[in-house]
């Protein structure tokens, strides 16, 4: 193994596996009446109390989802949650529970670790969502992080990818591409910082950006309005790879065609501004950029009144019968085909 | 990334990532009621209608947990599942669904990973469980993989580790130490071939180890004869790590002691006779060797009658009063203090 030289670094061997999931563990507080028995037997135990259960669950692989040289820790930990609750939300539903598996490799010492799940605790606390269980092990390579999300609702309630209507209004919650941006402005540091080690990058101007990209929210707090203002959305999907691609998803799913208005997608200031800087077009990383963890979602009609307004909320276009296809409606109002441009995690490198 | 010579090979690329999780699952089938929604949405959906549920999960790495130059795709597959089942078994419970979610590197070509998904739909088909949901990623280097699965029980039923009480019988299913053995046989053999890649290793008076290596099962058929016969364990623990490991997981959250027989202890003929081989002990490769996944659970002395000279179970020591510590019995009738030397995960690499 490496060579242990900082003497304030713990090595993980010295705990075990057992006694890594108890450090780790031991100041997470049981949130969830339904948590019956969280981590120390074979299995956690439920009680959803009548409740409809859902269940998700995502895999983040270093090199492949994070850049450990830009992204700290304790973010990646929060991070790994959200991108796990976001699909509970997109169901409609209460986030309730997660599990958490790591694979690490020695080169991490425990300090590392305890940043990892400070940020997971802290998710877990603003989330009021209860640790129940995990598996860590050593891997020949980097870091990996295993999460998996329960969540309850009442079967009325939850909301599928299946139910949109032609008419029916699609809506986004917040705005869209600043997480695929901030990306590129770390991404450029980065090279900076290689060639002159001494720079002292002035990420101000980006704040809003790099926070999406490295602190992304899910949007439990979407899930709450919709119940308070008795909005029901008959399909909802969370963006997590670009908006084209889950406008795909959700009409393939409920077999519908779409329009979308280019000129209703939601963009922040910040975004516009620095896709000048980089020469890229605001509406294509809008569309492909993924990671923005918004809702994406369809109403009826008849619920508009009860969103209008509303700063959260955006109505970016309506869904049509399934054979006039997925159109683009550009700000020259020319009509063309949405297509998926988002991350593919298994395209080949070129 | 690597060329691909191989014309009958095809590239994970080509199907994309969702594209890859519809074309691996397409074959499965629905077989729980209580599975609303299985993969297509952002989360799986599960009513489990009055029940409380256990979720537990395992990581498998390459390199770490698996060798993939003597472990078949197919076998792994499976056996990444039953040692998630056999977590579920270990509460009481019946496992009724999976998560699975692989990293895996794009020198894998998709007949490999259609190989391990048909491991796992076996798997499912024989144990009854649901595929519900999953994520498919690439990986840096190797193959990963992570389950999670789920399981209800009827609250009183349930069993935890923490239930064994004075008195009380220490009961183990099966034989132990095999796999261990079989790991052994597989590794030699593995060398042989490094030295002289023409000789045919034969392996049939080594059958049984290297099944219960390469194929083990969960041990559902214990839970449910625990169920005709009306034996209610009072604590019940999976054998993941080796017998003495487990024991002390079970006496620590029991607060309790420990007398275990050496000579009570169940062993194969062919795990002695390969002993002798390798020149190991078997008492120490039964104590130590994991991953036989067989149970490990306490009962009530009364109900000692019911499972009386079943083949399937084996008394092997009782609980005594925490004081009186963890000792195992030897053949010569000295007391020595069980230790845990089961395999660790996170144990520096010498």
């Amino acid at each position: 193994m490496f060579e242990n030289k900082d003497e304030s670094r713990t090595s993980l061997g010295e705990l075990g596996e057992f006694g890594l999931i108890n450090h780790l563990t031991q100041t997470f507080k049981i949130k969830q009446s339904s948590t019956v028995t969280a981590i120390g037997d074979d299995a956690a135990v439920i009680d959803p109390d009548g409740k409809q259960l859902v269940v998700t669950t995502d895999l983040l692989v270093e090199g492949v989802h994070f850049d450990l040289s830009f992204m700290p820790l304790k973010h990646l930990g929060y991070k790994a949650v959200m991108v796990n609750l976001s699909d509970v939300y997109a169901m409609n539903a209460e986030a309730t529970q997660i599990t958490v598996s790591i694979a690490v490799s020695n080169r991490f010492p425990l300090e590392a670790l305890e940043e990892l799940y400070a940020g997971i605790e802290l998710a877990c606390s603003i989330y009021n969502v209860d640790l129940i269980g995990g598996d860590t092990t050593s891997s020949t390579t980097g870091l990996l992080i295993s999460v998996t999300a329960l969540g309850q609702a009442e079967p009325a309630t939850l909301v599928k990818r299946d139910g949109a209507k032609d008419g029916d209004l699609l809506v986004v919650s917040g705005d869209l591409g600043a997480s695929y941006m901030g990306l590129q402005v770390l991404e450029r540091e980065k090279q900076v910082y290689k060639v002159n080690p001494n720079a002292q990058p002035d990420l101000e101007p980006y704040a809003y950006l790099v926070e999406r990209q490295l602190k992304p929210e899910a949007r439990k707090d979407v899930v709450e309005l919709l119940k308070k203002i008795e909005v029901q959305p008959t399909a909802m999907i969370d963006i997590s790879d670009g908006l084209s691609s889950e406008i795909i998803h959700l009409c393939k799913s409920s077999k519908t065609g779409v329009r979308l208005y280019e000129e209703k997608i939601p963009l922040d200031p910040q975004l516009i501004q620095v896709c000048e800087e980089f020469e890229l077009d605001s509406t294509t990383v809008a569309l492909s950029g993924g990671e923005d963890y918004e809702l994406l979602f369809t109403i009826k009609q008849e619920d508009y009144e009860k969103i209008k307004g509303n700063p959260h909320l955006t109505v970016i276009g309506h869904i049509t019968p399934e054979n006039d296809g997925l159109n683009l409606i550009t700000r020259a109002n020319t009509s063309i085909p949405i297509v998926a441009r988002g991350w593919n995690a298994l395209k080949d490198e070129e």
